[in-house]
């Protein structure tokens, strides 16, 4: 577990969309600063897919002095999703069925579900108020549902995401399942911890790398440099090997495949209506940033959605980085967020 | 082999670059239209990576009438590159040293290998100029270094690619064979034909696939879909699984393999000094075609192509299909190259 990062015992079952139990559902959760006496300066940071808890790790720049997450005023809190291996049930959670892991007989979930129980964690630490939810990717999906179903939620920030998730993000997570499926040891999803499919997990994390990235940041980085030792490597080969080996090391296999399924279940429009009734009726203020160079989650969607929303704004991140710009531009992270929390702030200090 | 798909055995032994010796190396080669009596009136086109010798079957609208391949008057060449498995010597040609075929002790080739073998193709059919050379992706790297080898060349229309494998690129095959090899099929290549790493090609493909395409070209087809009679399956996984599935079909993971290693080695530079002194030197007319909507080859390369040439110039084809678009916009390619076809005519009809 990241440091700091703590493990609660929701006090009430939870049950998924699909109808699925888990008696003693756990979820994993760090919180920065203190909660008010209204318990209403919260703001609430939702990960993205191999992201965990530790949200002060992977989102440094917006904890640091000047940045938005201001602990002498907000109360900031991250869970961990269901699903996950960060701590919070998922897979590798013992079945009471079977004395065994889930593994591969944990139920499909979608980003509904993950939201539900962040929310059934929220209510039982009586939360009462929410200055804004913030998250980029899948965290962004999660912002975005929060702020359909909970009424708490008083802003919200979502980045690099759109209102569903489209074919070309389900046909490139797909492709990235297949690869892990292709691996012998991925023993369709009952195999031993520790014996995963590493290879497939990492040549899926190469694709995803890809994806979150684009020609020019390569370019910058690597050209057609040949690996130091190498007459037959090249550096952008040796760093998707180390960036697929890093992400073996420190994930699970299932992990990425149910939360990947769990990404394209996202679609603000199911089982509920129309895109322009959903979204519309979302009357607490939205900033829906987008990365200028993002291929996997294009602007265009980020656009959509800002007008979508009864009342959406739409901010634009200059980025070389595509997709992952989220977890490096602070800069322009807090220079976007600040005002807009600012201008729509509503709670009352500590 | 394809229709009208010929195999001719060299009369030369052929040495890679590396110094690699095929004694008895046979291309395939289909042709259509009549050599004129000054053997100098062909247009050779070249294929790309999955491609084969029967050009007429994925250029089609090319060779209609109207298209820019008038087999009245030019006499048009393609071949199958070496390493292929599509009827020249490559993984599956049996190695005379031991009887058994090459498998993963076929050697490393390079494009200008690749191109060195159509040459001797060419002088032993004592073909004396060229029109044009045509290719798109692999092709087009081929066409580019037709026109810096060949004297015969008069002409040349490079598409969808650049001066240079680039990191991007390379990282996206990369990831790609570790989808192969994660295979336990792939057996570090010393697979028995028919029982080949099916899963990881497949996944590979699926991966390219979505490289070839883009957003906008999965939206218009896809949506967020279902397939017919599924309730978790996406229509745009059941296409990637076909497409990937069709691969297998028809193609062999070690010439997918060989042959993506072959376009990292793409960079006209390599060995001969600068980009601006080699492509400057280049005086013959050279066409650079890109795709508004290329991820994989995006038209700055293509841009920057033209502008180092000697005699370069630069045409868009505006598509939502992404890099496959070399393939499907044929009325577009016609009206492109037609032009300059006829400005910088210099053969004799038959």
């Amino acid at each position: 577990m990241n440091e700091g990062v703590k493990q609660y015992q929701l006090q009430q079952e939870f049950v998924t969309e699909s109808g699925f139990t888990f008696p003693d559902p756990v979820i994993a959760y760090k919180t920065w600063g203190k909660l008010n006496k209204a318990r209403d300066n919260v703001i609430l940071i939702c990960h993205a897919l191999t992201g965990n808890a530790a949200a002060d790790e992977w989102f440094p720049g917006l904890f640091q002095p000047g940045g938005i997450l201001d602990t002498d005023r907000y109360y900031v809190i991250c869970t961990n999703v269901l699903g996950s291996c960060y701590g919070s049930t998922g897979p590798w959670t013992t079945d009471p069925r079977t004395g065994n892991p889930y593994r591969a007989d944990f139920p499909d979930i979608t980003i509904r579900d993950i939201v539900r129980y962040q929310q059934q964690f929220l209510d039982e630490f009586d939360i009462r108020g929410i200055e804004t939810v913030i998250g980029g990717s899948m965290g962004g999906m999660q912002a975005l549902e929060f702020s359909i179903m909970d009424e708490r939620v008083r802003s919200a920030v979502p980045i690099a995401m759109g209102k569903a998730h489209t074919s070309w993000q389900i046909g490139i997570s797909h492709a990235q399942r297949q690869a892990i499926f292709a691996d012998p040891n991925w023993n369709d999803g009952y195999y031993e911890k520790g014996d995963g499919p590493s290879e497939g997990l990492s040549a899926a994390r190469m694709m995803a790398m890809i994806s979150y990235r684009c020609q020019q940041d390569f370019e910058n980085k690597f050209g057609r440099d040949l690996q130091e030792g190498h007459d037959d490597l090249f550096q952008v080969e040796s760093y998707l090997n180390y960036q697929g080996q890093k992400l073996v090391n420190r994930f699970d296999a299932l992990t990425y495949v149910y939360l990947t399924w769990a990404m394209d279940t996202h679609d603000v429009a199911r089982n509920r209506g129309s895109y322009s009734e959903i979204l519309g009726e979302v009357d607490i203020p939205v900033l829906v940033i987008g990365i200028n160079s993002d291929l996997l989650y294009p602007v265009n969607e980020q656009k959509e959605l800002a007008q979508l929303l009864g009342n959406g704004h739409y901010e634009e991140i200059t980025s070389e980085y595509g997709h992952d710009a989220f977890l490096i531009e602070f800069d322009q992270l807090n220079n976007i967020i600040k005002p807009f929390l600012s201008t729509y702030k509503t709670h009352h200090a500590v």
